[in-house]
């Protein structure tokens, strides 16, 4: 289920990422020349969910999905366009924004998705931009409200009619008790860097502001008298386009539709299979529990090391008021064992602290993994870059990128239970280096830029995921230049030590190429290498001078590319216990731990809006205040007022 | 009451942030030389609240504010101490962190604020050794577990004593299901720069990492066996020692007592007055709902502007599909009146959209405000560095330094329902810049380096303190210089033009001098008058230029330093409705927006840790894996298992 509160519409059980402009309810998306128009037209009726109606322009998931595609298409399917117009078909409204009612009954796991993929669609918006040239201009035309106006933030340009009555605003704080969370309080500070005290003002004034101060306020680029509004729109498209080094003559490839075939345990993608099962052993999953509960791992009595220091200062019952040291332990576990090993330096390579501690059994009994295996090339890249146009769709590195995203927003959407997810893949590395290779040598053809750049989109996309991500290095595996960025977006990567017995292929390796040095950043603007490599640039230029070799697990471990190369003999016991330990651990504690850990050095407008903005919005939606039967959302509407508690934490 | 759900111990109904090294309960602080050591000796019975013992080193909030006292008086009454030995006087135990029993007993409000002191400490380690050259060596001898850890963390240097059992740890995640809240992920993501992957691993180990690994891993500096520890100990000392500037014959001035005379309605200090009250006032603020509860102020139903563009959208029940576009209303609001007239330009200065509309009455029956008044020196500056060392902690800058410092900390501690801080100040501008001149003179010497950088820290607290900031520029205030800063630091700020009727007072003026520009940068690294000007340098050369002027209303008003200025007709009306405005709001909403609003542009690791880690920690705090009766803190110690809700959110 999608949603735990709200029923889809039409029957169906699961959100669907994918759009068929054809089948557009919300969006008129037409082409002339090298400007592109994109009406937002909401049908009312068009909701992804039951119970609400979207009035004004207000959006829910759905709306952005087909929003998400449409930028997608311009970008493949229209390279010559130059110019977005964002227009409204509405009379005297721009866009309501996000809708309340949907907001207010949506489950605390929808909202914060919700907000993840409409941030993600308008980064995408200043993507398009910053990478391909393909410029927004957004025209509203009366009302721009909370996420209306976030969208219209999203734009290179912003005009507003001046009408007397047209204006912008972000109202949600007076409203609604909840923050313009799709990134309008970044983009204000640090897009249009609006003064602090004025964006104080206007994040708090329901009304918003409109004419001349709407200008002198830099939250709108220009006011235009409604006579004059269209000869300044093309006027200024003019402009944009004129800066813009899209292809004028060029032709697009056709976005078709992905073939996926669902079953109860996954689904099938033409170059990605996706595999779902428990976390735990079926043995073990036992049903003791109610189906949505697990009990954590870490409460036993036995009192060792780091617990019983907490723990007997926690209890004070336990009459334990000295630390036991780990090595006072009398179980003999091997978690002590491998830290004596360790210790002693016996072991070059890593052996989980926790190898051979099973969480209990039913431990598990809910949460599941979503095994990804990607498979490499079937064929050599093409002759040319005509060849590349020709394939469009097909060609292999633009449809293993697109059958990706489908599944990590699929599993992200429709799949709570996932603890984690688990990535492999099948093939050979040297044709995924040839690939490489191939768009490094028409880098500056717009389909190969575009491809990268799609690249780009999902591998943030994976960053951004709030599941434990796992990467298995296996014999047989093509973990190589575009695709070991997986392994480096992964919390954890384990990679296999020679070959598996009784088993043919070839011992798993690792391979660098030019392509994991800078052209896929993560949002904090760094390679995943250099966020890798944080402590000493030497151990990048190791890397870099590695480029092009073939590394097998234990090189791999010493350039620091794996988080453990086991062997033949360790490998099942220590994936699987620790698979079922992270399983077992706190989901809200894992999420936080991992948006944490996983963005270490700078921080830009796009990181801060997923961490500053996205985790105070995290927060607010769990208080009272915003979400409680006496809330804000919840009595949006009402006519009820929201009763708050006052006392400021 | 500082805590709604535990009692403070010893009758006392307030928590009190100042300390007295001749009563500290958990430290032992001894100087000797260039060195002083910090022992770590928690007293079990000596919590700040009632119901739990400070087992192993554990820490509540009152053993880190003599920590926080300890390391204030080591840079002010021990300018010759160049190294601080941070150990534990416990055997085999550094420190096992925030205490859990505490925790789980704590409000969220204390919890929030717990971490925010315990993290503003940390930093305030950090700026000793960078600011002023006092290093510290942290010596882990046992277990740091958690905040243990994260203690250390907070060092220059760590040495782990290597006797096969002591470790580091970070176990919160997988033993209380939340985050190392105090700087931890982010010290070891963006200080100590640990790979990501590993630092995965080492914070879901709940029995940490020892010996040769945690130093490979970059968790400590080195580990040394036991029989030469204090020789190690000694000679990293003495090789920080030689690399510290500060000054080895200096004699230190000592932090004497404030003088504080509290009654019902605020707190006398020598230089600064609090002045607690209700924001609405007595007649609005009716018993017709529960004390804590007040009423948004926005659910009227007469369709206003974005309120109708969102509420017809929501309600779907108004029969009101069309967006009723601000002039459309027929109220003749003065928020029309404002904005019509700021369009046609007929007004040079600003008048709040808002004006006129008052909150109904009732909707602030239980927030207040503190006006925190600030008192300029009342002589001029002593003729020397000595006599300013004479004077000591009665020389005027210190001493409203320690005074406002200790104002805010009271007021986030145990003034929960205060909406709205207010500064405000009375006295001679001139003098004002008088004192900055002086500092400036005498940067050099240590006391006038200290002195500023206490200021530093006092601003950075208040950027960080979740209260709205407002500042009032009235006639007779002294808003020069550093005192400046706080209208900078304030979310808006208004001015008065001219004087007021019937009073004599000059009109209210703003000065800045050298000060504004660098000598107190924010936690994103810049000064507040470069943060409030990010879109426009010249803005900030503007201002530059006007350094050493006395600027009027309408002068600071043009230069961009104050949100508004007002006429004597209008100053009234507006604060009140502002400030009755701003107390019906979502306080929970107001702290997201105002931790989004005041840090525009970069961040730095101080600024990670108060947004990313303490934003995500928040929400773990209000989610149940954690907090709820079967939450991970709640049955920690219980022998009963915690109960997980597994969906990743």
């Amino acid at each position: 289920m999608a949603d735990a509160e709200r029923k889809l519409n039409n029957g169906k059980s699961r959100i669907d990422f994918q759009a068929d402009p054809s089948k557009y309810r919300h969006w008129k998306l037409t082409v002339g020349g090298d400007v592109a128009t994109l009406l937002m037209d909401v049908d009312e009726k068009g909701t992804l969910f039951e119970g609400y109606e979207l009035k004004l322009n207000s959006y829910d998931l759905g709306v952005d999905i087909e929003l998400a595609d449409a930028i997608e298409r311009l970008r493949f399917e229209h390279p010559q366009v130059k110019v977005i117009l964002l227009r409204s078909g509405k009379p005297r409204v721009f866009c309501a924004g996000a809708n309340i009612r949907m907001l207010a009954g949506a489950s605390h796991a929808h909202k914060v998705n919700f907000c993840k993929f409409t941030n993600e669609t308008r980064n995408g918006i200043e993507d398009a931009s910053e990478a391909s040239g393909l410029f927004t201009i957004c025209v509203i035309n009366g009302t721009a409200a909370g996420g209306g106006y976030e969208l219209a933030l999203a734009a290179d340009h912003i005009m507003l009619i001046d009408d007397g009555s047209s204006a912008v605003s972000l109202p949600e704080l007076p409203l609604l008790a909840v923050l313009p969370g799709t990134g309008g309080l970044t983009r204000v500070t640090d897009k249009r860097k609006v003064r602090r005290d004025r964006a104080d003002v206007f994040c708090t004034t329901e009304e918003g502001i409109k004419g001349k101060r709407a200008v002198d306020w830099r939250l709108v680029d220009e006011v235009v008298p409604a006579s004059k509004l269209e000869e300044a729109v093309a006027k200024r498209a003019r402009e944009f386009a004129a800066k813009s080094q899209r292809p004028a003559a060029a032709k697009g490839i056709a976005l078709k539709p992905l073939t996926r075939e669902r079953s109860a345990d996954g689904v099938e993608y033409g170059t990605v299979s996706v595999e779902l099962r428990a976390a735990a052993l079926a043995s073990e999953a036992s049903g003791q529990r109610g189906q949505s509960q697990v009990r954590a791992p870490d409460t036993r009595e036995d009192g060792s090391s780091a617990r019983a220091a907490l723990a007997s200062e926690a209890s004070g019952q336990r009459g334990q008021s000295q630390v036991r040291a780990p090595d006072t332990r009398e179980d003999g576990s091997s978690a002590r064992a491998a830290l004596a090993s360790e210790a002693s330096g016996q072991r070059g390579h890593f052996k989980s602290a926790r190898a051979g501690h099973s969480p209990e059994p039913g431990s598990s009994a809910r949460a599941r993994l979503a095994t990804l295996t990607l498979r490499g090339p079937q064929a050599a890249p093409p002759a040319s870059a005509e060849a590349m146009v020709e394939q469009g769709a097909e060609f292999w590195p633009l449809k293993l990128a697109r059958e990706l995203d489908d599944a990590i927003l699929d599993i992200r959407a429709n799949e709570f239970d996932v603890a984690a997810i688990v990535f492999k893949s099948s093939g050979d590395p040297a044709q995924v280096l040839a690939y490489d290779q191939f768009l490094d040598a028409n880098k500056e053809h717009w389909l190969a830029r575009e491809i990268r750049g799609f690249w780009k989109r999902v591998l943030k996309r994976i960053d951004l995921t709030s599941r434990s991500l796992v990467a298995l290095v296996e014999p047989g595996s093509c973990f190589a230049g575009t695709l070991a960025e997986l392994v480096f977006a992964s919390d954890r990567s384990y990679m296999l030590i020679g070959k598996r017995d009784g088993d043919n292929k070839p011992p798993a390796t690792l391979a660098l190429a030019t392509v994991n040095f800078g052209a896929y950043p993560m949002s904090n603007g760094l390679s995943r290498l250099a966020s890798r490599f944080l402590a000493d640039p030497t151990d990048l230029d190791r890397a870099k001078a590695a480029a092009g070799e073939t590394l097998d697990a234990e090189a791999a471990e010493r350039l620091g590319l794996v988080t453990f190369a086991l062997d033949d003999i360790d490998w099942e016991d220590e994936i699987r216990v620790f698979l079922e330990e992270r399983a077992s651990f706190s989901a809200d504690g894992l999420t936080g731990l991992e948006a944490n850990l996983r963005f270490g050095g700078p921080e830009t407008m796009e990181s801060k809006i997923f961490a500053r903005l996205t985790a105070w919005q995290n927060w607010i939606f769990q208080r009272p205040n915003a979400v409680g039967e006496e809330g804000a959302l919840k009595r949006y509407g009402t006519g009820q007022k929201p009763a708050f508690d006052t006392r400021r934490v």
